[in-house]
């Protein structure tokens, strides 16, 4: 299995993941009220709905930035890679739960938002052991990446694990706190330091 | 990230979009009257699988279309892509919306129009601003593209964008009305002009 | 849009096509008399998940074939293979259909496989015209193709529509007769003739 | 048909299955108790999700090392391709038909059970066929892959067709032993030996 043939399966995994996320959308049935309340009352569903495409979006476009800078797999890569997969393909299941219950409130959204930090802690500590493996004694990395490109993307990695494991501790606090941090280190990932990912200027520069 | 990486991944998106439209098709349970009754009764599903088949159809023409002329990526274009392909993923659900509240009528009708017309109005606006975020200042296109090719295609997503908004502002007059519009334009984009995408003569010329 | 993206689209569909069918054998839920039982009682859904996957996989072959001596694609082709997907993408529900109907017998019975027969012709009349259009006068293909080939190719082509036509007539008499007929043309286009395939002999030369 | 697109049309099916699993998850309804315990109580669901999506991954690592010795694709290897498929794109239903019944105990787990091992018999006894179809006489091998090579890839083959039997057999005990079969024999493809892929020190060297 080559790097490229190991993208492109991973593309196809992140492509339907972030699709399926719509079947979560019910089409309201019976209701009273008018079909407009009966929308206007499942808008946490939207919101998750969106808050979960941009976070499979953004791990999808650090996930190529991370395989770019490989310049061939091993079977631990892969193994490491397909439990990555795992987590990602999970998302859509604690997406829905967390839809369902913040319409709830009380003790279940609490456990619902714990599920929901806890997948992404699983994919982020997944993530940052698939680099630290890969990148161990320059074990997979191509020769063009500097030692010191290298410590900076694992500086920006270490931050994300512990962060979710905070984010699934705030869980017992509100589910919205829990929802707020998981947010923020998406925003982070994608725009203040592109994760794993190249600098701005580098994706700037590429083709 | 490449543009033709991009591109596949945004292939995938739109095939997995297309192809669960066919989810929202109901298999007809317990019924009076005969099958053939039954199933002639769910006669806006398949109108809205058609429609909706072929709009995501005509979108993917077009966004290869428009991607064809650039000639790198970057952080805020993945962005943007990624928003796009929130609208197109999302699809299926007020395809569905409005196939189930057409059998219906009266004011539900018109917020399942609504919502639907809304959703290509997001996607209209989107696709709009990532053409002109790309072509300002010909930012991100290849330098085979002249600058009129350029208006001229600008000229034809502009028009896209406001139309769907009136075609949101018609659901309050009646459902029909704001989905002929829907109609009229996804015609347009597909024959009569192209959208975004080359001209039928320069089509006819690519390999 | 090149031939190539075209088929990486449409190898797309077809493959979420063929694996959503899965989605149609149910886990039986109440029951009496046992899961084996409730299991054993399902069986037309499992000889319609074998039939529509072997149906859905001889397609996405043709295709190939059909698509492989085409040298370029205008926007015609593009709508008419858009359609052509349209009907593949739908073969999951006239599959659930017939799956459900076929063990309840009767008049029902005979809807759900001329529903069934219908999408084959659908699928079959839009294969043709899709190849009578690209080989007329040689419109789109390859220089290195003979006019005997075309011919010999439009000849397999053309023996398939007329009786998927005559599957629908035969709903009537019986649904068996119907699904039979729809059967023994798969088999012909997998094994006898390769339909707009390449013949065998070609197939086990290429690359 | 290249063998590359029967590698690509393969992935997206592969793809697919592992990404629909998540779709037997069920974001539990009603239930007494609190939400923790209700998720708590679906312990099998997360089971089964993550053996059925590692079986997977570890199918498609072996089908891309098998495809990697082959030089061309004959019709008969497309049929045989396209039942394994079958069978690898039908392991979402076993996979959520024994979560259900894991929970419930008694003859239908174990029914349950027989029906998965019996599924995973399909897969490898079509796998072996593809594979010795494919070598016999050398039919479709490359030239730089020795006689010895094949022997030893067919050998780690032969092992699994038999056992995967063996677990059906063992299902009439008990479900779980008939399961731990499973699980053994997945973990021996994905590390001891690596089935018919190359050995860890050949998938090193990979580009």
């Amino acid at each position: 299995v080559t790097t490229e043939r190991l993208e492109a399966f991973s593309d196809g995994v992140f492509a339907i993941a972030i699709t399926l996320l719509v079947l979560e959308i019910a089409v309201p049935g019976e209701h009273t009220g008018g079909l407009a309340h009966a929308l206007a009352a499942q808008w946490p569903t939207y919101l998750a709905y969106a808050v979960s495409f941009f976070i499979i979006g953004i791990i999808w476009i650090n996930h190529h930035a991370v395989f770019s800078v490989f310049e061939r797999a091993d079977r631990t890569l892969l193994m490491l890679n397909l439990l990555l997969l795992a987590w990602v393909a999970l998302i859509p299941w604690p997406t829905s739960l967390i839809a369902t219950y913040m319409r709830e409130g009380g003790e279940d959204e609490q456990v619902a938002a714990l599920v929901y930090a806890g997948t992404m802690a699983g994919m982020g500590i997944t993530f940052s052991a698939l680099w630290i493996y890969a990148t161990r004694r320059r074990r997979l990395v191509a020769a063009w990446l500097s030692d010191e490109q290298i410590r900076a993307r694992t500086a920006r990695f270490v931050v994300g694990a512990p962060l979710y494991v905070v984010a699934m501790a705030a869980s017992s606090i509100a589910a919205v706190v829990s929802v707020a941090i998981i947010g923020v280190l998406a925003v982070y990932y994608a725009f203040a330091a592109g994760g794993a990912a190249l600098h701005a200027s580098e994706v700037d520069g590429m083709r």
